[in-house]
């Protein structure tokens, strides 16, 4: 058994800032790391999915874990991202990043391939049984291969350095199976949401916190909703719930993930250089209208200044329906008639 | 506006016994109506999916609605399922139901078709403009064509006569973004969800009731939940919606839907008949253990008497996982290689 | 076995002529009958998927094949969907047909609950067992529950009066897998496809034919490249078919299906009418486009005269590829921040 | 424009042998290069999916094709899979293969994140504007982002490094549309086919060849197919492709891919050792058993002995195919129930 506590409370799956030659900015995610802390959140979960991990090197993933871990100097725990090529590879990465005094690492289920559970379960035991840290599960169906419940409960009931799971498919039926499947003979195991679209539900129905984007960007909303749900404050809860599902739609869905919480965090003043994923003019365009959005909402909510030109009196924009359903169903069309998919 | 309340509550989707031809129970559906109302259901369903809707005809979904209407007597609400060929059968339908005095119809999207929005809302546009009787929208994208939110909202800002929606996709940011959406124009506008699985966590985030399928077994329990969680008692409410939900999960996937209802009512104390879609012999020997399963689920909360041979002592089966996993995959290989989808 | 000739060539899977009041057009639809069967298709298909079944009462479905039965005289043979609400009505259509001299009947596997393939099963062992008539398995796995390859080669095996497939998957791997599965026992047995887009790779695999919308509209061209594939003119069919898809994307992708091949075939001289699924006033301007469209593959093929204004000179549409690429992403982003599934 | 010859013919996606140690067995990996060529492949196509690129690190996979390339001496083309962590490192990659002398290079689209066309056609765009070598895009939907078709028509417009597609959907409209969208303007791009399944009509309907798995495990097969099909001799060539496609399924559907391929060139002779991703005992079981069926398909085309215990007398094994459908069921209720996606 793990002689450490549980994992809980809001876990930031930090970006990287990155400087004018495209490399890791390291002062400005040193800044970045003491203003998440300052603003509250539980801990920080570097090289995670909101962190484009398989977008660096082996060696810059382990850079990113230095440059964190020395900046945070235990004021929080840290989740870190260690998945890499293999089993044996990514053991490596355990082992060092153990050396770094980090809490726990966060591996993915393995990706590109889509593996049966059976490979799912192998793969971890391999881990399970080896790793010198403890370790947390991270299921993400839309990227990676899935990790059902009995896998779960089977990794938890034979490797205690198997400590928690973090869930991003924001399934709340799912989170409630392997709560009732691990809980009882495993109290310590963590559950943890990365889906910030449900966390006051997910929190409510039992989980231990959450891994989520958001906080990267709001950290001060994205802890409100924590404490506001854990104090069962539910008719406030509900409302902060509410904004923030509009600001993480807006992140998520108006550019490509994750340069919308890019955008974001460069509006709260930090300096993230350009995404290693290139984009076209018009995403650029793109990016800078969200980028105006996104300034509105957050200077709504008393982070920013209006954008010059100012914002929109109501939150709901007067778009005509019909014709955006219109719009939609020719791009559809004419995107299947193109053979996309 | 509607000259009526909201619907809040819990509706009871039920299904409809049969004879030994094959054809309506009608006394055993009397019987079943005044059980459920006694067990305090806040209003009736029928001709929903559970009620298999689309394997009785034209004649038969009227006979249903007729003999509910007579045997409620006003006790409570119904909620008539009045789907048919087209917009001018479904508005005849329409009529009819309204001519019985029931309180509102529930229409579910097109479907076998796929249709876009701009077609989604075109169909119900035309029954929003024409209908004598209160609607609700029946969204379920597992079995017809999905009605989005900006759908949703021209609905609700258009047609008076539109007052709710009955969603049964379960997704927890998908209903918030539904209630931003309408509830500010249309705070009489009623919100239920279809999915069992999340009916406490849908509830605390803003839905006003649901018209859930174990309402129809275990009317107590869904009840139950319901006024738990209405009232805040979260810890009691969580461990309810945890029992329900394996409750559910083995109704709903241990047979064909809604064969596992059917054979739950059954467990009730009523005679359903034979369903209408045939059965191979495996599936009535599967159906038949399934019943002692959900024997032992409604005894251990008190609903009926252990089955001969008793319950096993936990509710968490022997099984070796590794087992199930590898014939799982197995199955699957096979099934591919075989072409089934 | 059956004393009939197995069935071979291509099936119009025809639609049906409304009138001002949304009615059967039955002067029109027997015009329409005999200008396919002078163009020289191998037989009709009324109540398929093209031919909006679901869209009629039970009666309107009964008088379609009443009409199409009387106008064709036997000239070619009818294969006449026949799915009901339930086994019973099914076998009910069946022996209509049946009276009225039809060579077979289509039945599509049930749709709107999702079936396992042991359910697909028994629902078609029970039609196979009583049928009078002929029966043809129709699969269409993107509208009614999937048949897969076993249940195909049980159903061949166990029930002579089964003796045909239509599916509409158009994957080639699927269609050889159930040759290789039913054709040994079974060399009478048809294969035929629905799917237009791959009707020349599928003959040449193995199939005996096809139900292709396309020959609805463009008879003359769905049957060239029939008989130009079976007589092995590979470098013509070929030329045929890359006409034939794009003809075939543009009616199904440009429109709601099948709006797009009714608006060609009132361009072929048809009065279609109105179709009983609403639509929007932008898509009403929108299949106008299509028709324009269309107009100019038609008559690039000879088939129509150019439509006034002229047809653009090259085929290709001078597209900007990366402001579509643009729209389509915006759009996407919309609709899943909107809640479309 | 390249100087260099159109891609043609089959290129053999090869697996790389792994010693004791788990490292890259050198001598076994140039003994099946040699193998391979005299067997008559067109080329081979090292660091592929088949290759398992991703589980092997940057210096493992520059080191297989510096082997793959000194054996092979030219006499047949090699296309290297060269897609590393982002666009910089892949275009070191290019530069050195570039170095080594290969034909060409094969980059598959950005996988884990899902991209839309727009951020899929920048990162080629990138990468065809630096690369010193021609580039062939690989389209793999089930695995990472779709190309879709006016991306790669954009693409061939833009960038004449860009000289072919390899595409493993299978999907024969959409390859038809590739076509039809680029060899208007650029008759040399070739058009390769990674769906084995379909070969044969993929060929027929106008595509210059293929990555083939099994042509890594029956070269003689694949390249027999490939050759009766261009000369158009299609009865024989239809039989051998149903003959490859039962072979196919085999090894594809009966274990996690690729051990299947993996099984099947040990078979062939050569030491492969184990696979990177870990298997349970029951998965070593399977392959075990999968490894004597795929003897018999083997020993039944000449390849090998049968294996101990000889083969079925038929093909098709005595499956009751209810039963077979009734676990299914069972298993996928199971799968459900437990949480699988």
């Amino acid at each position: 058994m793990s002689s450490h506590q549980k994992l809980t409370g809001i876990f930031t799956p930090n970006l990287v800032p990155l400087d004018s030659r495209g490399d890791i900015n390291e002062p400005e995610l040193r800044r970045y790391v003491d203003w998440l802390i300052e603003r509250g959140v539980h801990g920080l979960y570097p090289n995670g999915s909101t962190g484009e991990f398989t977008r660096f090197t082996v060696e810059e993933r382990r850079r990113i874990i230095e440059i964190v871990a020395d900046q945070t100097r235990n004021r929080v725990p840290i989740l870190a991202g260690a998945a890499e090529a293999n089993v044996k590879e990514t053991l490596k990465a355990c082992e060092y990043y153990h050396s770094l005094g980090v809490r726990a690492v966060a591996i993915v289920a393995p990706f590109y391939y889509k593996l049966s559970p059976a490979s799912v379960y192998a793969y971890f035991a391999e881990i399970g049984k080896h790793t010198p840290i403890d370790v947390t599960l991270y299921n993400i169906p839309l990227f990676a291969s899935p990790i059902d419940v009995p896998t779960v409960q089977r990794l938890a009931d034979n490797f205690e350095r198997i400590v928690a799971i973090k869930d991003s498919s924001g399934d709340i039926p799912h989170m409630i199976r392997m709560i009732q499947a691990v809980r009882p003979h495993r109290p310590e195991f963590a559950f943890l949401t990365g889906w910030d679209a449900a966390l006051m539900p997910l929190l409510l129905i039992g989980c231990d916190g959450g891994t989520n984007a958001t906080s990267g960007v709001v950290p001060e909303i994205t802890r409100k909703l924590y404490d506001l749900t854990m104090a069962g404050r539910l008719e406030e809860a509900r409302q902060v719930q509410y904004d923030l599902l509009t600001l993480f739609d807006t992140m998520i869905y108006s550019a490509e993930f994750p340069e919308g919480f890019r955008a974001a965090v460069e509006l709260r003043g930090f300096h993230m250089g350009t995404g290693r994923q290139p984009l076209s003019a018009e995403q650029r365009t793109d990016l800078s209208a969200l980028s105006n959005t996104l300034q509105c909402l957050l200077s709504a909510q008393g982070f920013t200044d209006q954008p010059v030109g100012g914002c929109p009196v109501s939150k709901q924009p007067a778009v005509d329906h019909e014709e955006v359903g219109q719009i939609v169903q020719n791009v559809l069309a004419e995107l299947k008639r193109r053979g996309l998919a």
